[in-house]
Parts: structure tokens; C-alpha cells; sequence
């Protein structure tokens, strides 16, 4: 079994973890977990989202966030904006990387974004030149690659069209977000393998929720086809407000030390992990979805 | 990834998951559970356990349910044999399946059986002869090969021995059972890999339990060594009662789903594992930790 020696792991409990929770936590609040996210040694934390506050209430304090925030040098602190109006908001309040996000399912994208994939696309052009004269690094997600309630199965050509979309805007960091949870570890070895092979330009970022337990085997699908960027939630908090039954994304705690345990590095000290899970449990008035965390109480 | 095309899942819910519960089912109502596993497809079942009633109650009534078993041509009724008594036990009931045990882990062998490993497997050839006359096929158990919470480490001249042990008794049946729920997927994978080149005339058996998430990347990796049988136990119930934290096993319906979105035939009908499930969580009174029977709900 070849894993990678070393991976980057990007926690998304302040985003995609925090952003199907019913308590909204104030900036204070944020910051404080932020803060235990950076001591538990992320490089890569996805602190919130420029969205509709509408849509997502919880994300409405993202502008808030990102101005208080004093950057730790060398930390990446990525946002998901929607569209342009998003990208401003982050230009404002000088968050300097953004994610857009796309699904390769039709109906997803719909019911997530009130529009077809090729029209969330034809929006991107212009987020990305904003984002350029505002020094921005843009990076781009793809939504349910490996199906999703609406579309079970997701047409190899749909997810290749996405990819080439953003390699046509200069953007080269991917990830494929398996949102839904319906992605198996054979598939996701084999799509990984064969974008690895056809977009060698790309470097892919790997984001799963575990709604079906398959989770960490799908990680490690992953980390057999080669990809070594991954997002995790802290104690596997999470899941998408706009698909059905979704339910928590794969937790740090579970993910960092399955990957401690297989000699993998990530940099991360699992005890901070604890840490921060505890406090986001307080927080959100509810426990997680992580094994370990729920183990060690 | 290589994957073989079809696996064996044996059901061990009536054993290794209802043997950590608090609320003693009667015989009737195991025998319904036992029904409904028959139902799904399962022709490889673990009914019970032939134990100290006082060491596990719940598995008291193993003997009345074996008593009461008509069995189904071509399906086996596995139960654990804790020793010559309990041989002596199967025997009397028409228990035709013995599983014996011996944990790789000192600390878990004295916690559990209250002896070293080497005075368990002194005691086997007793169990062995005795099950010879009594036509009762014996295959063996080994816990704890990938770690305990007594002894994180296990030699591999340990596992090694525990083997030889068994093959000197011609018992070629062999399962390594994690009830600890410490084996990481690379460990899986270079066991197995490493057992299956050495010993080439056993059968084995992987035995895991999702104490710290991991339970499906195991099989996985499991898989992906060639192996072709697993245990799991319905709504993923469950529990070493000997090891502090243990809990439950990987989930039934859980595995039987990810296999056959990797396209790996058990045979097993997935709608008929929820039935299962539902009735065993009616009947221990709580949950169990299946993702899939939560999000169907």
C-alpha cells in the first residue's frame, strides 16, 4: 500500500462544519475557535463563506471574521464566495483567497444555487477578474462529482467540463466535494486517478462527509490515487443545508489520526484536535459525529 | 484498485453485538433476529457463544437456541467455544460450527480469559479431539493482532505463533479479529499481505469494529489484500465487554452498501439488513451506530 509520506489537511468546521447548525455563534465566538484551529497547527482553515446571509445565516458574520482577523504568516484562510457580490465582500474585508463552487449535478446546483452548473460558470469570469485586480488567489470547487440525490449518476463528460471551465479561467487548485455523501472508495480511486492523469496542471483538494460511513475509506481511496489535500470538520460537524439527510462532514479528530496511526504526517497535534472539538460542541450546544471525541469522554 | 469480485459477510450481531447488552433477550426473540438474518441472505451466521453464562449473560441461552435452530441446508451457525466445557456444550445442543479464541495480546487474553495465550492454545487440542468425535468443524479466532489498549505493539512472532498453533491442530480457519478497534488500514493491508504469502493454506476472516472510525477504511484495505470474509454485526451493535471503550461493530448494513457501490456481490439484500437492524434496535432498547439505518429514518 503507497500512501503519500505527507498531506495538508484544510479544517472547514468554521464553514461547511458550522453552517447546518441552528445556534448562530457570534464573531467572538469564531474567532475563538479559529484561534484553536491555528493552535492545533492547520495551515489551511476555511473560515467562513460570502454568501446570501439568507440563505446561510450562520455565514453572515464571515465580513466581521475576516476584518478582526490578525493573519498568522503562512496560514491560508480560505472563504467560499457564491459570485461576484461574494468576491467584493471578500476584497472589503481583505480576505485574500476564495473558493467558487459549482456542482456537477444539475439538480443540486439548482436546488443549492437557483441555476444551472453552466450558468454558476458563465458567472465565474467575472469573479475572477475582480479577484485579480483585488490580489485574490481564487480556487474552485466541484459539487457532488460522485453523484447525488438528484443525480445518481454524474456523466464522466460533466465533471471533465467543469474542470476544463476553471482551467480555461486560470484556475488550477480543485477540489471535488463529495457533498452528498455518496461517493465509494472504488470511485473516488478512480476518478482521482484518471483527473490526476488527464489534468496534471491541477492540484486537487478532496473534501467527504460521512454520511454513509464511508468517509475515512474514501480518504484513503484518495491518498492511494496520489491526492494529498483533504478538508475535514472539526468533530465531524457539517452537512449540507440544500441536499436531503446530509449529514456531517469527515471528522479532524478521526481523520488526523487514521492518518497518524498509517505514518502519514499532517502536521496537525491530535490533542489541540480535542480542543477545538470540545469547545465547537459547547458552542453549537450538541455533540459531533466523531468517533474519537465521543471515545475519549 | 483490485477488489475481489464477491465476499463473504458473516453476521455476528447475535453474538459479538447483543453480548455487550445490557437487556437479556430470550430465546424467541433471538431466534426472530436470527430469521430475519436468514432472510437477508446470510448463509454464514454467528449465533452465539458457548461462555460462562456468569462472563456474558446474555449469551446464556445459547444452547436453547441452537436447541430450537432448524437449520437452513447450506447455511453455517458459527458460536464461539471458550473451552473443552463449552465444546462439550455445543456438542449436547447441535452446534456443528465452533469458533475458538485466543487474543494476540497478553493483557487482553488475561482481562478476557483470565490466562496467558500460550495456556489458551494449551487447551485447544482437548477442544480440537473432543470436537473431532462430535463432527463439530472447528476454525480459530485470534484477537487483538493489530493492538489493545494493554499492549499497543503485538510482535509479529507473536501473531505468527498464534497461527502455527492453530495449523498444528489443523484448524486452517482463521480470523483476525481487531475488538479493539485499533487497526489502521495500512497495518490491515500488510498483515493480511504478509499472513496470506505465509500461510497460504488458511482461510481468513477479518474481524473489525469502528471504535475509532475506521472500521470501512479496514475492510477496504482488507479487501485490496485479497481478503474475502468479514464480520459484521446488524445496526452496528456491540462491544468487547473485556476491553474498556470498546464499542461497536462496523455496521452490517453499513459494509453491505459499500460494497455493492464498489460493485463487490455479497449477496446479502441491503433492504432485508434494515429490517434486521430495526428489530435488534426495538429490541436492546436504543440505537445502534449504523450511518445508513440513522439516515433512513
Amino acid at each position: 500500500m503507497i500512501l503519500p509520506p505527507r498531506v495538508t489537511l484544510c479544517e472547514v468546521g468554521l464553514r461547511d462544519g458550522l453552517q447546518n447548525e441552528a445556534v448562530l455563534l457570534s464573531a467572538e465566538q469564531k474567532m475563538e475557535l479559529l484561534r484553536l484551529v491555528e493552535d492545533a497547527g492547520f495551515t489551511t482553515i476555511e473560515a467562513g463563506s460570502f454568501v446570501h446571509p439568507k440563505a446561510v445565516p450562520q455565514m453572515a458574520g464571515t465580513d466581521a471574521l475576516y476584518t478582526a482577523l490578525r493573519p498568522k504568516p503562512g496560514t491560508v484562510y480560505r472563504a467560499l464566495a457564491g459570485n461576484l457580490k461574494g468576491v467584493e465582500r471578500a476584497a472589503a474585508c481583505g480576505c485574500n483567497r476564495i473558493k467558487l463552487n459549482v456542482s456537477a449535478s444539475r439538480g443540486h446546483n439548482l436546488a443549492n444555487l437557483n441555476r444551472l452548473p453552466m450558468e454558476s460558470i458563465a458567472g465565474f469570469g467575472d469573479c475572477v477578474r475582480f479577484a485579480k485586480e483585488a490580489e485574490i488567489e481564487v480556487s474552485g470547487s466541484i459539487s457532488c462529482p460522485f453523484g447525488s440525490p438528484w443525480d445518481p449518476e454524474i456523466p464522466l463528460a460533466d465533471v471533465r467540463g467543469l474542470v476544463e471551465a476553471y482551467l480555461a479561467l486560470e484556475i488550477t487548485e480543485i477540489s471535488l466535494s463529495d457533498a452528498a455523501g455518496l461517493a465509494n472508495p472504488r470511485q473516488v480511486y478512480e476518478l482521482c486517478r484518471l483527473l490526476g492523469r488527464e489534468y496534471p496542471r491541477v492540484t486537487w483538494w478532496l473534501h467527504f462527509h460521512n454520511t454513509r460511513g464511508m468517509g475515512l475509506a474514501n480518504v484513503l481511496a484518495g491518498l492511494e490515487a496520489g491526492v494529498t489535500r483533504f478538508d475535514a470538520s472539526f468533530a465531524g460537524v457539517g452537512g449540507c443545508p440544500f441536499i436531503p439527510g446530509a449529514v456531517g462532514n469527515i471528522a479532524t479528530e478521526d481523520t488526523v489520526y487514521m492518518l497518524r496511526e498509517m505514518g502519514v504526517e499532517t502536521g496537525i497535534d491530535l490533542d489541540k484536535c480535542f480542543n477545538v472539538s470540545r469547545r465547537a460542541e459547547e458552542l453549537i450546544g450538541h455533540k459531533g459525529t466523531s468517533c474519537l471525541t465521543a471515545l475519549i469522554k
